[in-house]
């Protein structure tokens, strides 16, 4: 168990989380929710996957919802943190809607797992931890906006429906982790390259290169 | 229960499942997948919302996973429908590619409920499902690499990388199911119309309306 943990430790956004059993849970939790999905998860499987006993893991959580929130939050937490870092670089808005897309679509990519665990369980969580992630998703869905705001602003963009194209962009980027397969033709950085140029293009950055009527 | 189902009834593709009794239950699958996930519900849950015993269930259903397939594949066989038609329709790449995208964003809108559980419980199916299932993707796919691979030699296009694109312009609609909500701004058809904008864009179909340097 040891070795499979520490594999999926170092492919995933866990570091921040100790101790180390509390980590190596956490990374069961999000296997199993991702494989069986929430309601058909019990903190028996958890403990199991992770190699502890029930009890062992009560120590570290009280409940099954209290591991999807700690693991919503850290996601939550990472995707903003990606946003709001590519929204406040200098530079012109193409350059940051650019750095933006690219790092949430590897994000996406290379933690689909996470990714879709947290995307997909939102309906689970508590009350009070569903609205503390829907604020979190409203901060994200704003660093977009206000990238597409500026380059309308500076006359870089194109986009009539500002506040609809955040949403398609973060969609598109977000979705990633429904599809994307380890043994696919795709590196994370590749459909990152890839999206960047779909979304400059969506938003009426980059050349027209077909003339009308050619 | 009756009266819900026919609510149901009216607003999702299950027209064709006859009789009455299986179209019920399979509607009440539909529900407590979307809410709890395959995996969580049992064909008794299943029963219960159809307001039928599970012996009732058996004389449709042999196993949830035949209600899953059934599901899946009247889903996908829809799918397809909605993507061929637009394929195989007279006009140009752009008039064709608009189409597909308002008919194929327009479903995953108004059938979000179904769509997610189409989408996100593929693991779920046994083999031979998932492989005629995978089968049935796969033409999707085709069919909208057509109208990008017609549209480039038409001159009509200027896309760098069909086989992305095409899977970017699936996905971007695929993922209408997870966030679209009856409650929110947009209809699916104002949803429909801003999506087959940008995919234009995306495809380089639209004039470029910003000069360089300004």
């Amino acid at each position: 168990m040891d070795s499979a943990a520490e594999t999926a430790g170092g492919y995933q956004p866990w570091s921040e989380v100790t101790p180390d059993a509390a980590r190596r849970l956490l990374i069961a939790a999000v296997e199993a929710f991702a494989e069986r999905g929430y309601h058909a998860t019990t903190t028996r499987d958890i403990a199991g996957r992770a190699g502890m006993s029930p009890a062992a893991l009560y120590i570290h959580y009280k409940t099954k919802e209290e591991l999807l929130h700690r693991i919503s939050r850290i996601g939550h937490d990472k995707a903003l943190e990606i946003l709001t870092t590519a929204a406040d670089a200098p530079g012109g808005a193409a350059e940051r809607l650019d750095a933006a897309v690219r790092s949430f679509v590897r994000w996406h990519a290379a933690h689909h797992t996470t990714a879709r665990v947290v995307q997909y369980e939102l309906d689970a969580l508590a009350p009070e931890h569903r609205s503390e992630i829907v604020a979190l998703r409203r901060q994200s869905d704003a660093a977009v906006r206000r990238i597409l705001a500026d380059g309308v602003e500076a006359g870089e963009f194109d986009v009539p429906d500002v506040p609809g194209t955040t949403l398609a962009v973060l969609s598109l980027c977000i979705d990633v982790a429904r599809w994307f397969s380890v043994s696919g033709p795709r590196t994370p950085d590749e459909v990152g390259a890839l999206y960047a140029d779909l979304v400059l293009r969506m938003v009426g950055a980059r050349p027209h290169e077909v003339q009308p009527g050619t």
